[in-house]
Parts: structure tokens; sequence; C-alpha cells
């Protein structure tokens, strides 16, 4: 089987992920690891992911990767800071795989950037693409593909409800565990900044659409649950009085109406709120209303690396420059684990419904 | 603006649909149009479509059309009796779309068919594609994309109820409105054949996870509500002891599991059916189940118009030979009319919650 030699830059807890799931795989090998962490630098990255000792030594400069088909990383949500990794491995003809929000379609919110970037991939005859769940697929790929089913879209709405019970260290950026005056001085000193990747997300979908849009506009992180009761994750405790859940929005102008209007409320659930885990899709066709709703929802970590991970390969196929996930065949970032018989038939699944 | 130039091979109700849908569009030019029907063979297409005229005058042979960028072809569900019209048109160097269920994704059904139209196109530098709503989007590509969420699926289940109250002479291959007596005649004489592309649409979902099935079985069209009151649709009236609704399905086999589960029950609905119309996707991931439901479902006539319509561009600039709906770029199959301003701005829908 042809492996794809790959390199994965950032081993924090996306990176490993990443790595870990790349592993598994038949059709990937892992030749190279880079972070800046001076605790991880120097370990064999098979013992660092909790495994068995592979050969792969963490190094500290990306610069010092072996040359590869692929670099995968995981690093910042900034792309003015992503891109100092980011540049320097297209040059070096690495296609390369960011889970950097801002480079999911970044031609509207960094133009310039973008730009370099895609002249420099096709230089170097590489691909550059900024992969993920959201953005990648849920606010932007998935509708897009849902509007094929009408001939002219009026309006695009979602509404995810996140359960972030299972995040760390992340949920800082979002407030919640603060009170309502805590929150308020953390926002106004720039320490609550929600989710990145509305612009993006946006920028994609009014590009898919062949809107040009008058505005992006984003809101500001705003408490949406305050608990009064305590509510427990896997990594933090959320008392009484504390924000529970966040709500944080943007919205796509075109001709003075809000045509593209997202909303994602993060949080840690509880049955008595007014909000629940899950995913509203509504888009408003000339025909017919496609309305789609996940109960549960879609996990955003794990979303984020499976999917990641999944386009991996067409990363490296992909004709060269700056792509984002819509520019990808479906078929070519559907899931790519190898099937195991006898987990989970079937017959099994359609009992709990 | 750069205009596809455009040819339609098929007037029935769905090659009428299209071909209005693309006279309404600024980058398509409609230069010919073709069937064997001597009704329509000399008419003006604009007048037949009830509009004005527009100098196009319908042929019956489609070796008679001028030459085209693209070639749109609404015939028959069967690919044998369809490759008759795809082929010439391939070899005169047309791009063709058609909505042909069958060759949606014919590799596995019709393989040596498959391949010659895989030649044939590829000899002539053009595209061949089976583009519609389903097979095409709802049961391959949409639940494909679905599974870039998780790293290894182990089932994909869809449930579709579609209402066919708008139906007319297409009810027929349903068989609703029959008795039970008359259905199961019909059924033993072939008349009542139930959905095509059931194995197109399974031979797409495990070529695009990687899975070499053991077999896909389609099963037969089977009653599902006789009813007991009268129900009418826009063009039949079901009368009490006919079939209001049947459903049909379809699996695919992996190493003696069910892993692929399709089933559509087509049918005039009502309140007090089991049923009611509205679609449920449950993709069972290893680390995660994606379970989206549309509780209006998707309008498979207008559905199947808009898939095929928005894709005829990126048939026109795919690479050449055959390809399926998957192929596609999701930013490539989107909705392609240009937006009107002041038309059901997302405040009023809002509202309709």
């Amino acid at each position: 089987m042809l492996k794809n030699r790959t390199v994965v830059v950032g081993l924090g807890a996306t990176g490993r992920a990443i790595a870990s799931s790349l592993l598994r795989r038949a059709d990937v090998e892992i030749v190279g690891a880079a972070d800046r962490d001076p605790r991880v630098v120097g370990q064999d990255l098979g013992v660092l992911l909790a495994g068995a000792a592979n050969g792969v030594v963490v190094v500290s400069d990306p610069a010092e990767l072996p040359a590869a088909d692929l670099a995968i990383v995981a690093t910042v949500s900034d792309l003015h800071r992503a891109a100092d990794v980011l540049l320097p491995l297209l040059e070096r003809s690495y296609n390369v795989l960011s889970i950097c929000e801002e480079l999911a379609h970044p031609w509207r919110s960094h133009p310039d950037l973008a730009r370099r970037l895609d002249d420099t991939a096709k230089a170097h005859g590489v691909t550059v693409l900024g992969g993920g769940a959201n953005p990648g697929v849920l606010m932007d790929t998935l509708p897009l593909l849902l509007t094929a089913l009408t001939q002219r879209v009026e309006s695009v709405r979602i509404r995810r409800r996140t359960n972030m019970a299972r995040y760390g260290a992340i949920l800082s950026k979002f407030g919640l565990g603060l009170t309502l005056r805590e929150f308020a001085t953390a926002r106004s000193r720039g320490e609550v900044v929600g989710h990145h990747g509305f612009e993006q997300a946006i920028g994609a979908l009014a590009a898919g659409l062949g809107w040009d849009l008058d505005s992006v506009d984003v809101g500001e992180v705003e408490p949406a649950v305050v608990t009064t009761s305590p509510r427990v994750g896997d990594h933090m405790r959320i008392e009484p009085g504390q924000i529970a859940a966040v709500t944080h929005a943007a919205r796509g102008v075109l001709k003075g109406e809000v045509v593209i209007d997202l909303e994602i409320t993060f949080g840690f659930f509880d049955p008595a709120d007014e909000v629940a885990a899950g995913d509203d899709y509504r888009i408003v066709g000339e025909e017919q209303v496609v309305d789609l709703r996940s109960s549960v929802g879609f996990d955003s970590f794990l979303s984020t690396v499976a999917a990641a991970v999944n386009a991996s390969t067409a990363v490296v196929e992909a004709r060269p420059g700056l792509l984002s996930m819509g520019d990808l065949p479906a078929r070519s970032v559907a899931a790519k684990g190898e099937r195991r018989a006898g987990r989970t038939p079937l017959g099994a699944t359609t009992s709990q419904d």
C-alpha cells in the first residue's frame, strides 16, 4: 500500500489526537513531529501518545523535520501567527493541512495573506488547506451541499448548541465558569474571544453561493446561562452563580438583509435549561425549505480530529494552491478508517431507537 | 458573462423543469432541445415551456442538435437504454449530465457499460455524470460528507418518507392507488418497480468508505399503508381500500453484516399514519453517532431538478471521464441562482419557527 509520509506540527491535545489517529492508518506513515514545548521535545512520539515507541523523536523546530508528502499543523487559530509555520513548510514543498480556523476560507478575512499562501503553494506545486469540522464542514461545506437541492437560496441559518463538558483549557476563551462580573472584565481584556471561524464559514458560504456580501458581522460572546446548581465536566466544575453557557453569533449581510445567520451556544447543559445540545440547519430556498436537526449535535473535538485526518489524503492529491474543504469532493473527505467486522453491527443499533 | 452553451435531451416533466430553470440562468444559453414525442417536435422551446418564443426548435433526433458545451439528458432510468443516447453525445464531445438514476454510480451495477462510458468520455476529453437528488445527493453524497466527522464508520442507515401527492404518471411505478390484489398482479408483471438508484447509492457509499461489499440486496416494493379514507393528490385520488404508501428498501452487506441500510416510503401521508414525511440519517461512527432528521423531508422532484441544474457548470469544468456527484466539490454543486433582494428575508422566516 502506498503510504503518505506525514509530519505533525503542534502536539497539543488536538495535535496528539490527530497523530494517534494517523498512527492507526495503514496508508499513512508518520515520519516526524515538532512541538515548541521543551517538555515534549526529544520524546519518542509513540511513547508520548501512550503507545509503543515508534522511533519518531519530537523536534522543537519544524525546519528540522524530514521531507514528507504532508504536514499537518495544529498550532494556533490566528492565521498571521500560523503563517509563520505554514509558509516555510510550503517553501519546503510539503502539502499542508492545518486546523487553524482562520485558514479555512481566508480570502475575505485575510486577503493578502490568503494570496501569499496561494502563490507560495502554487509556486511549489503543493496544496494548503484549512481543514476541520467547524470551520470546514458543519457551517460551510455541509450547508453548501444542502443548497444543491434548491435553485436559489434566500437565506442560511444555523444554530449549534454544543456540549463543552469534555473540554479543559479551551473553556477560558468562552468565559465558562466565570461570574458575570468576571466575564465582563475578561471580555474587555480580550481574554474571552469565543468561536474562531465565523468569518471564514460565512466567507465560504457566500463564495459558494455567489454572494458578494455587504458585510460580515461577528458579535461578541454573550452569557447565556448562569447556573443555580453545580455542573460537572471532565476537567472543570461550574458553581452556582457562574456562567454555564455562552452564545456567540455572526451574520452575513447582502443588500441590507441578513442572509447568513450563524449562532453557537457553548455550554455545560442541564435538562432545565432553555437550550439543549443539538444542531439546527435551515436553508430557505426558492422552492423548498431544507430543515435538518441533529438532536444529539456533533462533538466539536472529535469531529475536528476526524475531519482533518479524513481529508489528509485528499490534500496530497488535490491541485496546488490554497483550497478549502468545500473545494474537495465529498468522496475524498469521507471516513477513511477500515471498518472492523463485528463492531456495532447495524442490527444492534436499530434496537436503540 | 461566459455562458455555457447547453442542449436538453428529453422534454418530459423533469426535462421541461430543467430547461425552464436553465432559461432563467444568466450563465447558461440553451441552444438546442430534442424529444422523440411528435407532439413536441418542431415546437419552439420557449413556447413549449409556457414562456416567450426563444428560437430554439425542438428536434426529434439528438444527432441534429448543434454543438454545445453541455448536454443535459432526462430520458429514462435504465442505463442500457440511456446509453444509446449518452454514447453518441460523448462521441460528439458534449459534456453530459443525465438524471438517469443508474448512471449515478454504475461501477458496480453496470461495470462494462461504466467502463465504456468512462473510456468514451476520456477519449473525447469530456465528462459524463449521473446527477440528481437521489441518487446524487440524499443517500450518497450527503451521508459521505457526514462521515468526515468520524474516523471509522460502522454503519449508515437512512429512512426517507417522501410525499408523492404532487406526482402524476410516476405513481404507477410505485403501485400507489392499487388494491392489494391489483398490486400483487402488477408487481408480478414487473409494472411496480419502485425506486431506481439504490444499487448506485450503495455503490457510491461503499466506494467512498473503501468497503468491498459482499452484496447489494434490493428488496421488492411492499405495500405500507392501505387507506380507509380518500386521499387527494394533485393528479390522483386514492380511494378507501387502495394503497396510499409503499416501502422500498435496499441493503449493503459487508463480511456478513448489514452496514448500509436504506429505505424509502413513498406515499400520500395522513396524520393518522404510523409514518410521516421526513428523512432520518444515522451514521454510526467509531467515536460518535451522527443523527440528523429532516422533519419536512426533501421534495424529490424539485430537489432533482435543482441538483441537476446546479451541477451543470461543474460538469463542464470537471476532469474528463465518468464521474459521480461525490466526485464534485460541494462548492461547485451549491445553488447557482442569483439571490433576489427583498424575497423572504431571514427575519421573516425566523418568525415561523
